[in-house]
């Protein structure tokens, strides 16, 4: 479907590097028709991971924090289909498409940009893999949110009382960005939750927040992670820091000090690690991650660009690698694409320069933290200044007006219960799938003999 | 948990017939302490099905259509749980409870609520159990809307042109009302959504309706199921009327009349039958639906009662059993209640009568039929009257507002093309569950080496 005579940029990745890469080609493609664009991603949506913690716990849809990348991308191309594998060489990409990534399919590239991000990285501890909840995705942010909601259901049922405080135990492992608006969500989603269960009451909770630095929030300044350390205790948030977990096996996770906890629930947020798709590439990497110069392009391959969690991109500043955060992944990515069109026009790249005004995370309701320009802000400000630079930076018209409606239904309404998963009606004896418990709990179906009532009226 | 000198009612069901019944009671019980009441449904929501289409077409958000019955059910005891069996000689129901249903509790009952609803029968075609989709949960919408973005996101990407027909083509069997409110739902999603795939268009796409009788919509006056039908046609649906579904294995769907049809997608929507639960159950049965008398009560078992999709309840006026509708359902579930506190009272029982004031269907974009008292509309006022009458039906101001909000939003912005479905993010090497393309697709993961660039900032 390429077409002759016309450049192709391939991009792997729709995250924040890849489509503000692709929206800046967007852009160029109102004005010329030398060049072909087309963006690569497992899911047809970009995802606005800042807001994710929200979703998990069920403040906002999960609709209202994805931005479907056709609808902005009407002159780049889309391809919804996992990476096989890059040959560098031949400059082909092949790819895997179909309800469940059956079919292949390939792409020539002239310039390559590799914006795949990142994953969980489990370190190989014991029983991470198997158990652990993760909140990377949006599927993710939807399962975790299920997870609690079950969890409470069957608490409330429960007869056996060490067996409900295991349940009522969640265990969040990393006290970065992630792990801290994490704990801090699900805190206040259970409990404000536990009141609608009769059998369940707030002293049987318990979270902890397990940290092995010695501050939590380390991309800040040390107060400001005293202060959210502070306000999550106050919220009855165990923290527990120089500490880390060494396995989760049995229903207990181990922990390297400290008496082991008794849980069903552990949710990892304590590191990453660049996609897999870069595993197998010839190019110069450090730790995992691409090495790219101060344009963004690979010093093996001259058509060979990288942006995001997944490059390393030197800071000439401070000789350091840019940090992997969205605010600098989305201006890398525009930076990139207006590199590779200056490469094809002859004309001087620019190299990435960046320094972050600032940043800021949510540490439970009405409470945030913030440190801007170097000014320390903390509690309903911080909050409040979170939801505006966000909502301001969330695309779409349509995605502002949702999320900014339900931040307002939010202040009148109490949490949504409702648990729901993607599953089929109990009505066939489908096979139960292998791990049932991660997909809602379907139990295999017995086959039904009895005919309906009223079939001459509803039998097709 | 039950309490010792209380009568206890236990409902089994929370649709239409076991919501109503338990607001019924727990009105009740603002007065009286000497019954208590448990609920018990698989899923912890009321499930307002009426607008499951508009989930399955992307049109609402699951959120706005489900009600945690915990929100309304102050008093009244909520169990999230599966039935196991009944025992009608001790009364007694067995339950299973947990993530994964693996738990077993029971419950003691003085009064039984059967109202378990209908689930969708298959009548062991063969190939529909392995491959049809249904429209009967909220799981169900989710899947469906998810299953159609896939298969277009497919199609776009497939060179082979007969490959990319059979993706596009889409048979729905069953011309009730729910087989027509979802080929209307899915029709438009899909003809407005081709615009966003540049090499799609809309005269690839095919939609099939297949129906057994003479005309679609057998529940309305014939001059309305024939005005359905064109528009219908007019809508490009094809409407095949007397035929019915033989088989739909390799990729092809078999007619009782008529070539096959080449295609991915069937959704089956042509017949329910009672649900398992009540299928070892002791009790006059009428093709699978438990006998009750005017009053909802068991010929059987004077304290066993049932009501909505799972009963036969006799309409002494036609000598008739009254349908299987939601209008229905909810007076029945009310009156039922009413009769067990008048049976405790020692009160005279109140014979259900009911007649449907009209019936009402949505047929595509800004078009619905309905009948009020007789009166026949049709069109845009048709359309207009379905909305205003099911938005203040659905229980819970917050939904009315989703609702409303997301209505309104439609009016202004395109169809929402994100595919997003309940799973983790490909971090692990969890094995695919064993029919992954009913979840979404999740491929089998590998083991990532690597270790991260940063892991002294975001190691736990």
């Amino acid at each position: 479907m390429q077409q002759a005579g016309k450049r192709h940029i391939v991009i792997l990745g729709g995250g924040f590097a890849g489509f503000y890469a692709a929206l800046r080609f967007e852009k160029a493609l109102k004005r010329r028709s030398d060049i072909e664009v087309t963006i690569v991603d497992k899911e047809n949506f970009f995802l606005f991971t800042p807001m994710l913690p929200e979703v998990a716990a069920g403040d906002l849809s999960p609709q209202a924090i994805v931005y479907p990348l056709r609808k902005v991308l009407r002159r780049v191309n889309f391809f919804k289909a996992a990476i096989d594998s890059v040959d560098l060489k031949d400059q082909i990409v092949y790819l895997r498409y179909g309800e469940s990534e059956e079919h292949r399919t390939q792409l020539h590239y002239d310039h390559l940009v590799l914006a795949i991000g990142s994953i969980t990285n489990f370190f190989k501890i014991e029983g991470l893999k198997e158990k652990a909840l993760t909140i990377k995705s949006l599927g993710d942010g939807i399962y975790l949110r299920d997870h609690l909601i079950a969890t409470m259901e069957a608490a409330d049922i429960e007869n056996y009382s060490l067996e409900r405080k295991k349940r009522l135990t969640f265990v969040v492992a990393g006290g970065g960005f992630a792990g801290v608006e994490t704990i801090a969500a699900v805190n206040d989603f259970v409990r404000e939750s536990i009141p609608y269960y009769s059998h369940l009451k707030n002293d049987l909770v318990r979270m902890v927040l397990v940290h092995a630095g010695e501050a939590i929030l380390p991309e800040f300044d040390r107060e400001l992670g005293d202060y959210a350390q502070r306000k999550l205790e106050e919220r009855q948030v165990e923290v527990l820091t120089k500490t880390h977990v060494t396995s989760f096996t049995d229903g207990f996770v181990q922990l390297s000090k400290g008496a082991p906890i008794e849980c069903n629930t552990l949710i990892w947020a304590a590191g990453v690690v660049p996609g897999l798709a870069l595993e197998n590439l010839n190019l110069t990497k450090e730790r995992g991650h691409v090495v790219v110069d101060q344009f963004m392009r690979s010093p093996d391959r001259a058509n060979v660009w990288a942006a995001g969690d997944c490059a390393f991109i030197p800071n000439a500043g401070t000789g350091k690698p840019y940090p992997p955060t969205a605010q600098h992944a989305l201006r890398e990515g525009d930076i990139l694409a207006s590199n590779i069109l200056a490469e094809i026009d002859g004309r001087a790249l620019t190299p990435f320069r960046y320094s972050a005004i600032g940043q800021m995370a949510v540490i439970g309701r009405r409470t945030g933290v913030a440190m801007i320009k170097g000014i320390k802000i903390s509690g309903f400000i911080g909050w409040l200044l979170w939801r505006t630079v966000y909502l301001a930076k969330l695309p779409g018209l349509d995605r502002k007006c949702r999320v900014g409606f339900q931040w307002l239904l939010d202040l009148f309404f109490p949490p949504d219960l409702s648990q729901y998963t993607s599953r089929r009606s109990p009505s066939t004896d489908l096979p139960s799938p292998t791990r049932p418990e991660r997909f809602g709990g379907t139990t295999p179906f017995q086959e039904d003999e009895t005919a309906p009532l009223r079939d001459a009226a509803i039998h097709n």
